[in-house]
């Protein structure tokens, strides 16, 4: 097979790797929102199977050849096929870095040790989950070496890859040192200047579940999400599923507190357009997949944090939210809703976390996941050096491990080296958002109005419709005139939370 | 290999088979209830992906040879796994008798006719139908002919095969000429039965889909639906779908009659409860399916005609329906409401006809479609002859094709040899029945008090449990005594329309 051929031979086994993707997406959404309790085992088995025959179609004994074959026409390729090309590849070094048992023991260990991790994080008994997260350690330091082995990188950023391609530590190091530098005196100011100012009155509820719906709805149809090709629904743990066709994203409400949920739903939101915005001829290639977890996580926080909770989107949601809930007064203006949802305060759960402090705790993660991995931390040890770290980044302890190194899923579920993308993304998502803004001058005038459309349409031809054509920096520096940096997101809190 | 081993080697290639289709079939379950309107591409994109997927599994070139050693040693192995042998050899013939170029020309053909056919039906136009359906006869009988040869029967029996193994005309000749022979006569004695009395009252809605729903799902818990292995939710057509540990049923709610999607919803179930009593063992394999359409037809029409249209059922739900929908009164009572969910009369429509006329309704397509496939009927004359025997059967003509010949989509979706499977199911579903109430006396009463363990434990032992371990005909005669017949449904209809 010529070069060509084996191109085209690539990009029709690549098609039928997504729809089988696209299928096991659609079967996990359901998983999370529609499946009945007694179904686990029965959709377990579907999805491995789907896992397997995906497997088997990059790992086929033709596929090195295949690739080195339409490699050498690279030349020949024009540039979505050149960097399909390239993804291809990169799709296939992970698939195929690592020897089966190998995968079969991380799918096991991470899966059991989840089931061990609820048990320890309702009861605050780190103790009893050490077993398990040591199984998973050793069998994630074995996928980082194999994989490292490939890429010729180190460990930490071989697992680093497979969520942000590209990604290096050392890049990650630079930019959490500024962030460092900075950070906690800002929060320092932030909570003086705060406390000195009476705080914002509460919104009291209850807030029926129906209203919180139709009033997301609304404003995310507004902000762009098309119904004709997306759902909302509700699930324990919020996210993004499903296909660019299909975008299923979830919510979870709560009857006492729709802000949350809300802001949850317009957070998923920029996750969904990203999906929903994919080139729209290379979505079912791996070029047309979204670029990495940086790229993705500043889709979401730059419509949830910069977009949304802007004075101008809560100036345009306030009166909807006064009708949706029938209620106003003091509480219920747009200043006071804006004081709500940029208010500030260290606390023990990330998830939690406002925008100034949630770095903080990514901060900590990745020193301590990088140290682990390394074996300059033993797990035993993790408990002290969580609450150390704590103390030194946040200024606050947490009581108990539920609240402190017991709250995140990743580290038992496997995801380790995920970490560092949140952060990176919310500066991803200053940056894009500062060069929005001085490319559209009447951008947030229009979303003072519920007019999304400019920016919608400057993230659709500056990052969503690009796909994985080029890199994350090389799509921050042609959308914003500079690679990721830490000013934008400075600028940005000190704009929000300091000035005026 | 050896016999053993190409038999342990055929259940795994056939579990995996099984985990593709149960994968697509919630795929297909969500795409009627969930999917959103633009996404429709995408979905059809990935379920022709698992189709080719699954097509070449079962069509890889050493399966003749695999499936040859194992027979071999067919005689070593137990009653399940020699049944399982044999229906893996079934799957086989069906999915390897077609080339690969007819199972495309047929998934087109189908696709493009169904489209045309909703407009025709639309507007009532058949002549616009005809070249499409042309196509799709033509095509049928290419499918016919080559899987006749394989199958060693009849064009008509072939197709008949893939929905009730080892159906063939012969038998279902016979069946209806005794209906032919009775059920004119009983139907004339039944309308002037029901004209010498008053009618029934009507129950005046309107009915919530909400209570409606909450309804639905109190009455079918009490059946044995397991709500933590299955859902009920809404579709345009009812059906039930899903797998066998996560059943999936469907209803669409009218709120001016609440008893049409009630009956629905208890006939889905009866469907349901034949899937979620498949052998537990043996459901990820080919013996572990359902036999074929007579039975699982007869599971639905024995909850919903035999079961629910009963006197002692009827008086168990309507308290229970007064108090869904907060009525009284005369037309509430159950003596009434049995009335209206006995009442018969001939009508234009096959899905909205009651059991005394649907047989006659089912004569008529079976007629015509052996005609039709024989060349005896060319498709111009389809609607002259349709009308003929309306008035033939029912007595009635059809103002329009649109009430005639245009009303189902089988044979524009390439469903041709499946219409016989309703009344034969209805003939089962009689004679399961009564086999049932001799074996368990409190049957019925248990039932007036909402009780279906009797009923269902007697279904799943002689039924739902066998799987696909014996014909039609072998789990029949088993259960009942007797091969297939026509006098339980008559001895029914006598008893519930003509007696007392």
């Amino acid at each position: 097979m010529n070069a060509a051929a084996s191109y085209a031979e690539l990009e029709r086994r690549f098609a039928r790797l997504s729809a089988l993707n696209r299928a096991s997406a659609i079967l996990h959404w359901d998983r999370s929102t529609m499946m009945p309790s007694g179904a686990g085992e029965d959709r377990a088995d579907q999805l491995a199977t789907l896992g397997v025959v995906a497997h088997g179609l990059i790992s086929a004994p033709d596929m090195p050849e295949l690739l080195a074959r339409a490699e050498e026409g690279a030349a020949d390729l024009d540039a979505w096929r050149a960097a399909n090309l390239r993804e291809m590849r990169r799709v296939w070094i992970h698939e195929s870095a690592l020897p089966a048992d190998l995968v079969e023991a991380r799918t096991r260990a991470t899966a059991a040790c989840e089931l061990v991790w609820r048990e320890a994080k309702a009861t605050a008994d780190y103790r009893s989950l050490l077993p398990a997260l040591g199984e998973v350690l050793a069998i994630m330091r074995r996928v980082g070496e194999a994989k490292a082995a490939v890429l010729g990188t180190s460990l930490y950023d071989a697992l680093l890859d497979e969520f942000e391609p590209g990604g290096r530590a050392a890049r990650i190091d630079a930019l959490f040192a500024e962030l460092r530098g900075f950070l906690p005196d800002m929060l320092g100011r932030v909570m003086e200047r705060q406390a000195a100012m009476p705080p914002p009155l509460a919104l009291e509820g209850p807030f029926p579940v129906e209203r919180q719906r139709q009033l997301g709805e609304e404003l995310i149809r507004r902000i762009g999400f098309d119904f004709t090709r997306g759902r909302l629904d509700v699930s324990a743990h919020p996210f993004t599923g499903g296909t660019p066709d299909d975008v299923r994203i979830t919510t979870r409400y709560d009857e006492a507190d729709f802000a949350r949920a809300l802001m949850g739903v317009l957070h998923e939101t920029g996750h969904g357009l990203y999906e929903a915005g994919l080139p729209r001829d290379w979505r079912r290639q791996p070029v047309g997949n979204a670029r990495g977890m940086v790229l993705h996580e500043s889709q979401s926080l730059l419509m949830e944090m910069q977009a949304c909770r802007s004075d101008a989107f809560v100036a345009f949601a306030a009166p909807r939210m006064r009708a949706a809930f029938g209620r106003d007064g003091a509480a219920w203006t747009a200043d006071n809703i804006h004081r709500l949802y940029t208010r500030v305060a260290p606390g023990f759960i990330r998830v939690d976390a406002d925008e100034v402090t949630y770095p903080l705790h990514i901060m900590l993660r990745y020193r301590l996941e990088r140290a682990m991995l390394a074996g300059d931390l033993a797990l035993a040890d993790l408990p002290g050096a969580w609450n150390d770290g704590m103390r030194d980044l946040l200024g606050i302890v947490p009581p108990d491990d539920a609240l402190g190194c017991l709250q995140d899923i990743h580290w038992p579920d496997g995801g380790w080296g995920y970490f560092p993308t949140y952060t990176l993304g919310a500066l991803a998502a200053a940056q894009l958002f500062a060069a929005a803004r001085a490319a559209e001058p009447g951008l947030m005038a229009a979303i003072a109005r519920g007019d999304f459309g400019p920016l919608i349409g400057w993230l659709g031809a500056h990052v969503h419709g690009k796909g994985s054509i080029a890199g994350t920096d090389e799509i921050l520096r042609e959308a914003t005139g500079a690679a990721l940096g830490t000013s934008a997101f400075k600028a940005h809190l000190e704009s929000r939370y300091l000035s005026a």
